[in-house]
């Protein structure tokens, strides 16, 4: 996947060198020469990927990493870091400032590569999300400002027991961890769901690659963080892994600040997608929720009726719905007060569903209607089901709280079938005449629209 | 990146290969001996990719095809189809089954991984809009149905005008083509809005994976698909293609009827891929707006106001709110009408909006209440924008098509900034205390709440 990449470097020959390099990979490059000038072309241009020079006159990588970072604009952009010097203590402040993998000059063509693809294609996912999510929340935290919460699950995977509790001993002393030698029990565990799972490749005698597969393949587990550990010299191993979906890779021996490190990195970016993905999610369930009800409201149930309604027509799929209306529901709130009024309106919302089969889809229609939409079902069916939720009712206490007041409440229904050739409104003017008719009949009761032809 | 590859084969040794050869490369392999298994594997296991063959007894590959992409659990599952013979007419009946490709056997290990690398790719990308979707619509339209509008604007590159109009010549006749035989013009037009580019590699003289590599790393044009010409050799050059993000290739010399169906499929999937994005974004548009008038709601008010809330915790900026009443609506309904009511509404909603900077976020916040929320700004200014629109609306005239009547509207708004160490309910006590005292001084006018300490 081609993608745009800023270079950070103050020199000028580091810049052409790497720009090159990048171009006959078919990288569109962007170019800064200092920390400054690479947040103003990151907020003009958005670039998909940063490889920032650590040692730089006046800012340096890591504040700049960290205005990278807290910059709303900017903050989803994948940063490299790259240095000359590889000190332990700059690898771990690097990635505390937020970088997503540090790595050293000269640098390697082919783990370059490696990386940059895994970090793109992680990237294009949250993508994804983030554009739709804009549309809601402008602002939202910074990405440094994610907390991770202690006590993450943890789990190690390594070729034998004694080896995965050694790993595992390295791990911060607020992880929950656990340790597994045998590959199938940890793709138990983690398919149980843990929070990231740490995988041993260093031996021989244990093809880790397998288990990181398979948790990459499993639906439920596709999102979860892995972080493998490597020999330094094992290069082929290394790309394999980020190209199978590790999300990254400590070389061994482990030092134990560069593991919580990365840890708290790849814990820190689940995180933030997760929270994406919820935020988008309750968006959506609000779009198409009664919030008194928590059914499903007007505008969701019409567009839904009108599939059923194609869905009808195509393959002639019986289809049949149920209007329900609370009898006498204005007096309620006049005698007992609106949350009487709004207390009946919710125990009705949750005795429908109780009545009802799953793939019933029962909304609030407006006041006190109630639309139930059921498919593959035949007139009969649908009043036997409109039956139940009345008997229901009329057996029921409505005795709300606050008053100590016990409701006599009842309920009315109109049921139809569609008909050959008929619109959505021509049924639903249908059921609601059926409706009418129960009302004028005594109310607490069905009446179902006679199949008889228009 | 791993996956879970389903493999449909009536002969058991062909089976055993290629999931001998998938299972090195560290996927899973599903495997199912004909179409009917395959079916049922499929809706069971939701695999991420399937390798279908053609020939087998009963039902063939061509048919289950067919049934994978017109089952709603199934028609997301990319369908490489693949075959022993190299057929034309084979090849355009798979693609119209809607197959995603069409492969023959003896599968080259390297086209094979490239193409699953490449359909799995795309997968990722629509399952996670397709996820969230599915909480809105569980049925929606099989992808067969999905309709490629004719007319589709295409752009042909290729090495030279000449060569490029002789391959536009080849397209299908119901599209609108453009040729190109300069990149940069090709860039520019694609970059201006076209619905499928297709870009001829096969010249040594022109550097066709460039134009792809720009395609894909603009933002406007990452999701526009990509069709690459190539020689039916030059597999590390198709392979390549396929990694940057080329959705399709053909190879030359290049069938008009083949042509035809790759276009058509490609067209087919970015039309569901825009759609669903389409339908989440509509949907999250609603979950935060009101109706009516088309403003954000109150809980989407509510929610920018508590993050603005933070921000003037976290730096300081100033943050004002100003809370806007119509004056004497009940009379309004009362007397013209509710349609009169919500004309009204409707009318001070757009005056609002025109009067704001575009900044400002304005909603409805009840009734006859609106809220606009004005972040970076002081008490004066904010009281300066609501007599803004206090005077526009006594200057309008608001009448009411429907009845003639030509109405009096005013609008009272009271005023405020946040204060340190105020809450937002704090804040919106204060500002409808500076209402009331607006209402009460005899409507039609601001009043701003004094800045002195609580
Ligand atoms: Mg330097
Ligand atoms: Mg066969």
């Amino acid at each position: 996947m081609s993608a745009r990449i800023l270079i950070v470097d103050d020199i000028e020959t580091n810049r052409r060198l790497l720009e090159a390099r990048l171009s006959a990979e078919y990288f569109e490059v962007l170019c800064a020469a200092d920390g400054q000038e690479a947040l103003d072309l990151c907020v003009e241009q958005t670039p998909d990927l940063v490889l920032l020079d650590v040692m730089m006159p006046g800012m340096d990588g890591f504040e700049t990493c960290r205005h990278f970072k807290n910059n709303p604009v900017t903050r989803h952009i994948p940063v490299i870091m790259v240095t000359a010097l590889d000190e332990r203590e700059d690898r771990i402040k690097g990635l505390e400032a937020g970088a997503d993998d540090f790595l050293t000059k000269p640098l390697d063509d082919v783990a370059l590569f490696a990386r940059v693809r895994s970090l793109l294609r992680l990237k294009q996912l949250t993508d994804e999300l983030r554009v739709r999510e804009r549309s809601l929340d402008t602002e939202g935290e910074p990405v440094l400002d994610v907390e991770v919460p202690s006590g993450a699950h943890i789990a190690v995977v390594a070729v034998d027991d004694r080896t995965a509790a050694r790993l595992a001993a390295k791990l911060p002393d607020d992880v929950a961890a656990q340790s597994f030698g045998d590959p199938r029990d940890a793709v138990q565990a983690i398919g149980a769901g843990v929070d990231l799972v740490v995988v041993d490749l260093t031996s021989k005698h244990f093809d880790g690659l397998r288990v990181c597969a398979r948790v990459r393949s499993d639906a439920a587990t596709r999102n979860t963080p892995i972080l493998a550990v490597v020999d330094p010299d094992a290069r082929d191993q290394m790309v394999r892994a980020l190209d199978l979906g590790v999300n990254d890779v400590v070389t061994r021996p482990v030092d134990a600040g560069e593991l919580a490190a990365r840890i708290r990195t790849q814990l820190r970016r689940a995180r933030y997608a997760d929270k994406l993905r919820d935020r988008l999610d309750e968006s959506l369930e609000l779009a198409v929720t009664d919030p008194l009800t928590g059914l499903f409201n007007r505008r969701y149930l019409a567009s839904r009726l009108d599939q059923a309604a194609e869905g009808f027509a195509r393959v002639g799929e019986p289809l049949s719905v149920i209007l329900f209306d609370l009898d006498q529901f204005k007096e309620v709130n006049d005698k007992h007060g609106h949350a009487a009024g709004d207390f009946v309106l919710k125990a009705f919302a949750d005795t429908l569903k109780s009545q009802l089969r799953a793939i019933d889809i029962a909304g609030r229609f407006g006041g006190e209607e109630f639309l139930v939409i059921l498919k593959d079902t035949a007139a009969d069916c649908a009043a036997d089901a409109a039956e139940r939720v009345r008997a229901a009712v009329a057996r029921q206490d409505f005795s709300v709280k606050a008053t100590g007041d016990t409701l006599n409440v009842t309920v009315s229904a109109g049921v139809a079938q569609m008909r050959d050739g008929e619109t959505v409104g021509q049924l639903l003017d249908r059921t609601d005449a059926a409706l009418y008719d129960a009302k004028n009949g005594g109310r607490n009761q069905i009446v179902l629209s006679r199949a008889k032809a228009a």
